[in-house]
């Protein structure tokens, strides 16, 4: 299997200059001496979360004639935002395939950007896609599961060295995969003496028992969806446990209360707004810190879309 | 009466590499098509404040032999917090007068970078700020009324310029008006046809009456500090109003209700955690755009730091 490349995700960095925000490392000062730690906002992003890097440079990098007829999805997350925003961008049309028991708030942001939304029964969102796709003729811009969307991500690692180039480890979310594939593809080309660190609910540790077993180990849809992370109920693809086989140096899981903990952390001390998924590589940090080397920590915020009542509550807890 | 520089800007910014996090502009999805909005989140500085860059500019103008031997300031808010952390950068002592009815989480987070904290009725602050720098041959640093401290204000508006060349519009916070003479100082002198208008709280509007009245205007202390905006309850010194009168284009003043709102939004819509004072700005653009010119327009978030409960009532507000 062909593995994204370092040079990939710099064509990818050529393509989102103006598009996606260059966010900066923060330094927090209640990291510890022996971990500074920064964090990368990517909640800062205009839909809330890195997914614009590769929604976008898997848009960007269709052919024009393709572009031009449209491009369908059918992530209800951010995902599916992305999507949305960066076909508004590019001026083409855009659908979004999404299970009929998505909240309001969700539909209407989507619809915000411009795209059509398609409300189908969860269980019938791929087969959907696929047959908008064909009636259509719209390409597919899958969330995780694609090169140029693994490429894109990767930007974020990047602007970590860029900003930081002595950083020793990197602690990133796992949900598809997607994320952490590009992040770790451009740490450990540019920086092969830097670990990074996979991030994952422990209610549901599919990327860490596929790693333990080197194929996919997937859990069932009740436990992924008991964690409040809810952008990584996904599971990983063979495209992105190939990556991470290749260049993770662990995994760690965290727990539903330090997730919950670590969005109020994060409010509280470092003025951003994250959703649980975006937390949980502040919850390892925070929490296990005995499974993680010393020296300078990045983690990464992945995501700030949250409903304002959790919000709330997780502030003050 | 000398004023400040864009000369002066860049050198502060020159000081400022490294120390200070260079904020990008966030643009946001909600702003209108009229003005597109970006914001400047000074509340990711590492004290939560763009007070960074004033105080540490101030800090590292110092001749060196003055430097060593320390610094002394009087603010219980976020100056005496980036006093405190520029300072303990330089590795030299710092005093921070407090008053004694400060809140105790305050006085931890000065304490919590090495500052000695110091706490006096309120109206023994200044005297006692003098006789402590005369008695231990401390260097004071004020919180606006003090060039150095207003041209590292002002990289804020020379990072707005890089980044959006052809903003049409800043909004930002008056206070004593520090940042705001910094920031119009820097704007105007980059882009002269950009508009700058200061926003402080209706309840207590000096700089609108000092500006109005080319003197200054004070209020009584019971009206400033009737407004949320906890660190906008100064006003404008001699040096800071020369600054405004030759810059600003206008005020806008916010009602309290406005600001306990637009820090909602800025949560909400924005996933940035501000400070009532921080969110001013935000007020100003979503609630009185009929004072506002058309076009590009940049509003500073100029803090962050605000008690959790009041963060989790303002969110669902």
């Amino acid at each position: 299997m062909e593995l994204v490349t370092v040079e990939d995700i710099r064509a990818a960095a050529d393509n989102l200059a103006g598009i996606a925000v260059r966010t900066p490392l923060l330094p927090q000062t209640w990291g510890t001496p022996e971990r500074p730690l920064s964090l990368k906002p990517e909640n800062l992003q205009p839909v809330g979360a890195f997914k614009i890097r590769g929604a976008y440079h898997a848009i960007a990098s269709l052919p024009d004639e393709v572009r031009r007829g449209g491009v369908v999805t059918h992530s209800s997350g951010n995902h599916g935002q992305a999507v949305a925003y960066a076909a508004a961008v590019f001026g083409v049309p855009a659908v979004v395939v999404v299970p009929d028991v998505a909240p309001a708030t969700k539909i209407e942001s989507i619809r915000s950007y411009g795209a059509e939304v398609v409300l189908v029964p969860g269980a019938e969102r791929l087969d959907t896609t696929e047959r908008i796709a064909a009636e259509r003729g719209l390409a597919i811009v899958p969330p995780f599961d694609h090169r140029d969307v693994i490429a894109g991500q990767g930007t974020v690692g990047l602007e970590i060295l860029a900003d930081e180039p002595a950083v020793d480890v990197v602690l990133v979310q796992v949900g598809g995969g997607g994320l952490a594939s590009g992040v770790s593809t451009a740490v450990k080309a540019l920086r092969p003496t830097a670990k990074v660190y996979g991030v994952e609910p422990a209610v549901a540790p599919d990327a860490r028992d596929s790693l333990a077993a080197g194929r996919l180990v997937p859990y069932p849809d009740e436990q992924r969806y008991a964690s409040i992370a809810d952008g990584m109920r996904t599971a990983l693809s063979e495209l992105t446990l190939a990556h991470l086989s290749a260049h993770l140096d662990g995994i760690v899981t965290v727990a539903e209360d330090e997730i919950r903990a670590a969005v109020g952390v994060l409010a509280r001390q470092g003025r951003l707004v994250a959703e649980p998924s975006g937390a949980t590589t502040t919850a390892a940090y925070l929490y296990h810190v005995d499974e993680l080397p010393t020296g300078r920590t990045v983690a990464v915020v992945s995501g700030g879309n949250l409903p304002a009542e959790l919000l709330a509550d997780l502030v003050t807890a």
